[in-house]
């Protein structure tokens, strides 16, 4: 029974080879500091990004992943529908998914969700809040009743995704709004956290909390932790099974 | 404020023309079962069948429908994407969708649920029980703690939807299997149920009880129901929208 | 089937008869104001205070009641337990009830939800922004994404309840709390909202969209509206039921 | 960072000192069943009973208690109602809560639910299977699709709980019954799980899926197991707390 989830995580990686001011905040790619903060906390972790080959997501990493974690923005739809078919095969399978910020309108995230998952936004460095609304949750775990994020950009309602299947956090902004930023979901044998907070120009995959909140999550999704979850066989995935008649014996 | 919504009863109708005994079972199709239990019960009915046309749900015919429900089983590759982006677009945007038995391995189920929507099943002609698990539902309403189907298609878990909104039916089947068969979700504006009951060689879709709850789930995922729900605009679709800041005034 | 719920609307009636200032602006109470806003609304409204006999609640008036609203403040403690017993068994037999404001820490509120039902507060009169997260939910219907309330009191998380069933509204403050202000649960054959705007010392119940809210939360929580959730008999209160076997018949 | 987490088994423990039958299943009772199961599981356990001092709950006790088990049936009048706010205030804290079989009745578990918790029943020693409808849930791992009690006490819907947080469980019965026997809920910070089988005149306490679940149940409900969920402080309980302004810095 492993303990230590291996993680993959997922970067568009193109904002930051191509943009200065990017590049200056995150100069190996955001992955790299999500990485290290997983790996901080015990887990054995890879990258993968956009511009590899399969976009790094081969049948064979995949299988070696129990959470793979996501940001994308900018080039969603350069990722390839049948690597799209492969990941949300190894989530119904059992995978944990956590996705990122921006990545709620990447196809996988769509995908999973059957909606159109778009929401508002605004990007003028504003204050937000993230509040604690499940305090038993483990992805709340070593949380407050909330932290703060001093500069960001506001995502909004109405956001179109289905009603959480737990609501861990909401989200606070100075300029008027709220938002579900912290969204629990099962789907066939994998679990998903969508976690709003971060963007590509403002520092917060740095912050202690953030980190700490995408720690949890890898967690609680990782169909390995704890308690163990085995992965299911046969898949089911592959359509319907006839069941023949077992006789219910007579009392 | 429409209190009758206007309703697209749609059905592949293979079995019906092809097979004596489905024929025999439902001469005009059981479509034609189906819009005249919704007619009885006042509202106003077409249908719309696989093989016309864009499947009989033109962009008008949509438009002029708050209601839809589907039944398929054997073409369901044959439903054409477009048109399954189509009725996708309109469930989130506020119409209506009840979901009938085979229809569970639709395009558009699958597409909105984000799952395989994948179940066992055992075709023995064997008893099943219908229960109540939310007596307080509209879709329930008029039942009593459950009602019985003589001679039923089992539908078995596991059953990959995600957990419903609601849970409003479990079904007992006399060979030793569970189903959640009456599961309620809301997905954009739009409401969907599932109701697993009704097959093509079984005369299901006559009992009263069966009609009853297709009724009552009509009437609940009608946009334009009592309360009335406007259908909003504009679209939530579209993708993301900018929101520029409203300075919030100082106390 | 009526479509016209009978309404008690309650008020523990306390700070109107008592403070200057909280009775210039509800010279008849807050239940006179709740009370028309209902009886606009097509409703048969009656209404009901701590200081009558058995609190107005008399087995009677809650037999030909379908929806009882309640808000209470300073005199929670006040209100006999015999009557608290007397309101959870109607809610659970089907009655629908709407808790407002501080009504959060009624007894019968906390007795339906079985946690503490505490929050933080400040009352500086900040602005207040109620945003919809739950679109296609009948109290939602014929709001906007969000309305204002321009001074109100904030009411913060932590709150103690249950998950709701349905969450519809969140609030935004200004001063940098949110709160899960539209809370749909349902108990029993009981359906319960709780909703947060409204304090004495503020002429929140004369605006429009908290009396909408209001008579969308009654119809929603009414046991008699569309479609007709006929109130249950054997009462499910009244202990386990044994079973007798009812043999399954062989095929 | 405590892995192992403290466990009080609890047991009414008077059918076992009374009814020669029910002796010679457990001639230690069931608690010591139970118990051993859990410590076998690696953790760390004693027992309380209806007729020890305070019933074996005192503040020391459930201080250094992370899950509390609870077997009750024929005397849960019996149970103080100064004992039962105790353990209501420590689940309200954090304290995990696994309620047992017809412990569905107890004070404890009606006044965290708000509901009446009643069900049917009948006694014939028919099948039951249990049927896991939440696969990636903590408290199915290690489980198949389902499970068999050869011989058990049927528990049959209407169930009057509120819709668990999560349903796990659905059982189904040979005489034609079905029951949500596995819910998970959330209250305050503690966790409760609601475990249908179990009965004081047949085995079911010994057979390893039952023990395997009850594991499961008391690792998931900890608040200190994986990951940490520290019990916090100051308490939730105490009423609401009054916040004041912390001014909102312009951008």
């Amino acid at each position: 029974m492993a303990t230590t989830p291996r993680v993959t995580v997922w970067n568009e990686f193109r904002h930051e080879r191509t943009d200065e001011k990017i590049r200056s905040i995150y100069p190996e790619g955001m992955h790299a500091v999500i990485a290290r903060a997983l790996r901080e906390a015990g887990m054995t972790v890879r990258t993968a990004t956009l511009d590899e080959p399969e976009h790094g997501l081969t049948e064979q990493v995949l299988a070696e992943t129990e959470v793979l974690t996501w940001w994308g923005h900018q080039a969603h739809r350069e990722v390839e529908d049948r690597i799209v078919d492969r990941v949300q095969e190894r989530v119904l399978d059992g995978m944990g998914l956590v996705v990122l910020h921006s990545g709620h309108f990447s196809k996988i995230f769509r995908r999973l969700m059957g909606t159109s998952c778009s929401l508002t936004w605004r990007e003028i460095g504003e204050k937000e809040r993230v509040w604690v609304v499940a305090p038993s949750h483990p992805v709340a775990a070593g949380l407050g009743e909330y932290f703060e994020i001093p500069h960001t950009e506001m995502y909004g309602e109405p956001f179109d995704v289905p009603a959480p299947d737990t609501l861990v956090f909401v989200n606070w902004y100075q300029g008027g709004e709220i938002f579900r930023g912290g969204c629990a979901y099962e789907r066939g044998r994998g679990k998903i956290f969508y976690f709003s907070p971060g963007h590509e120009t403002l520092p917060i995959y740095y912050q202690p909390e953030v980190q700490q909140v995408i720690v949890n999550a890898v967690r609680w999704a990782s169909p390995l932790g704890w308690p163990a979850v085995p992965i299911p066989s046969p898949k089911i995935k592959g359509g319907n099974r006839r069941i023949p008649l077992e006789p219910v014996p007579s009392q």
